[in-house]
């Protein structure tokens, strides 16, 4: 204790702060979720999550990590054999295409540089090549490269075929504009420990209606992740298998500040975190991991020459309590991930660029201290509102 | 919600930031104090106590706020038309003499300019003139000035003298090095909400050997706050009244905190953090108000030239919810009072030092973002330990 930080800043694009809002209501006695009390939370939970998936669809709240709804896409919604074309473009795209093989699925590959977009256009290609590929498979936003797809694009690509967008939102809804109806995305999923403020847990998924329809035709075997059956309960304002009840209370909770603050005030919040955070790490001369297409929800950037980033980031950990994410795989050493979604706001962009300077000090890097903190700060002051000269 | 804050910092000289720590152990359930469960709490608390006032008398802990404490100190020990000197160098010196009228004590007052310290051959002066002054009432940090008076050099005069030392230590205790025994402090009180990272709701109060004995001839009528009363059901491991019960859980684990970092790191980090403050005003261009003796506990500041200190106080609260103090009296609408005691470290600093300077941009004040922030930062990491180069 004598050395050490005495405060921790969660500052990884996952799992992110909680509040203590949401902290306390989970604190409430665990009811029985048999209940007319608790199966009003669930009608007032699956109302809310609606809006924010921007969907008259249902989306189906499950107890499982973000990769449970993951699976839950392809489960529902597909046959063995079938052929899929997953976006690889880092750990997440990876993912996809793991999964798609381990279902017994013809799995395309269309492979994007780590740090880049993929190009709608290359999307296309493939579809015109093999119209017989059932779905695209992609990430809205790619965490492990701090990449935003163009997702937009890409459903204008696939809503006009036979083949169902199936989107990984697990960093972006909630995040980032992504209106599930307006832009034809099939298949929505996100996770509870993201911008829903709340520790892991729960998973969301959204089905279109074909989607849906595809359910009925679907031959993999499913059991825990039939959406289904989970429709039909939600539909009775419960669920199908035991809910993780306190996480329920707390997402009730974190979706009731999510919308008083209002969508498009959100989505502004952190398009401007994500600038401020942008602006600082350039500030400092560092190099940005994805320049052309940057998540709202993270930030990648290169830790300069000689500096191991895995050395700084244990540094931050174990020095500052400021938790950031390093890199996996090609990017393993070279780079950081700093988060700026969820209950994340001014003085966290200021407390990350600042404990980077810290840091990047200790490793003998010279930058002057409040240079990337300045130029985060001219970005932030933007977002504040004028004084009013009276008190 | 919209457009306000999402998070709330605590950077005022009281109440200070409550770490999780200690609010989860206040939320245990209340138990009976006439326990032996809650006597053992006590027991503990009672050790603890007193080696943060670094003495071997006992510490009485009252259900009051610090205010209480200081009430304390003179109906023990005084009786009605008792001479006493008061330093009255701000807002609490004045309420020594307050309450000193209100008991019918001759009250002597040693006027101090606001924003220096007494100066001890002031004092000696004052008990040579009138040797019946039976004490000396003082601030150890005057808060209302963010001034630190010489307690040390006081105490010399006056452990000579049949004259008793009360200080009001209640933003000095745990804060910077205050022992008691060795220096001959007859009377050292303080209150939770301040260095011992607790609410408001307790105050702490020690008596030297000589005030002990004062309690058995001193004349002023006490009931609530008797201190022979407390310290009889002390020694039993209890108290005379019904204690503050979930505080008291609270006070344990922050004392195993406190003195888990041990004393000597805990006036370092608060030394530390204090020079940091400092250093990121005065790159601002902004005047300190006791630069001769600052308190370790707050950092005072003058506003610039047409900017009420009031004003940006609000503008800071509302629009960034950082919360600091203003001035009072003389000082009001003219300086802030920024905290750095407690539950704080390096990052309450930068984010401190940060919101004065979007406060400050503003009201248009120029000085360029991240000038006082890296000031700070300067500073705060000559506290960090070097990085190992290999994680």
């Amino acid at each position: 204790m004598a050395s050490g930080p005495r405060k921790k800043y969660l500052l990884a694009p996952g799992p992110t702060p909680v509040p203590a809002e949401v902290l306390l209501r989970m604190a409430a006695p665990t009811i029985h979720h048999r209940t007319p009390e608790f199966e009003a939370i669930v009608a007032t939970v699956r109302d809310q999550l609606k809006q924010v998936w921007q969907t008259s669809q249902d989306v189906v709240t499950l107890a499982s990590s973000g990769t449970g709804a993951m699976e839950a896409s392809i489960v529902n919604t597909l046959s063995p054999g079938d052929a899929i074309l997953c976006v690889n473009g880092g750990k997440f795209g990876e993912r996809w295409m793991k999964m798609g093989k381990t279902f017994g699925l013809n799995v395309e590959e269309l492979k994007v540089e780590w740090g880049k977009a993929v190009d709608p256009a290359a999307i296309e290609a493939a579809l015109k090549k093999r119209p017989e590929i059932r779905a695209v498979l992609v990430q809205a936003s790619e965490t492990s490269t701090t990449v935003l797809h163009p997702v937009e694009q890409i459903a204008s690509v696939t809503r006009a075929r036979d083949t169902l967008l199936m989107v990984d939102g697990i960093t972006a809804v909630g995040v980032t504009d992504m209106p599930m109806d307006r832009w034809g995305i099939d298949v929505l999923v996100s996770g509870s420990q993201k911008a829903f403020m709340l520790p892991p847990g729960l998973a969301f998924i959204a089905f279109s209606e074909r989607a849906w329809k595809a359910t009925e035709s679907a031959k993999l075997p499913r059991f825990y992740f039939d959406l289904r059956r989970e429709r039909d309960n939600l539909h009775k304002n419960t669920t199908a298998y035991t809910p993780a009840i306190n996480l329920i209370y707390g997402l009730n909770q974190a979706l009731d500040m999510i919308l008083a603050e209002g969508l498009p005030n959100l989505f502004a919040r952190f398009a401007r975190l994500g600038d401020a955070m942008r602006a600082g790490v350039r500030a400092m001369g560092l190099e940005l991991v994805a320049p052309d297409a940057p998540s709202p929800a993270v930030t990648g950037v290169f830790t300069p020459a000689g500096i191991d980033s895995g050395a700084l980031q244990k540094y931050l950990r174990n020095q500052l309590g400021v938790e950031v994410a390093g890199g996996q795989d090609q990017f393993k050493g070279k780079i950081l991930r700093l988060a700026h979604l969820g209950f994340s706001d001014t003085f966290d962009i200021v407390t990350c660029i600042a404990a980077l300077e810290f840091g990047l000090a200790k490793f003998q890097h010279d930058v002057p201290f409040g240079r990337g903190v300045g130029a985060a700060q001219a970005v932030l002051a933007t977002g504040l509102p004028a004084a009013v000269a009276k008190s």
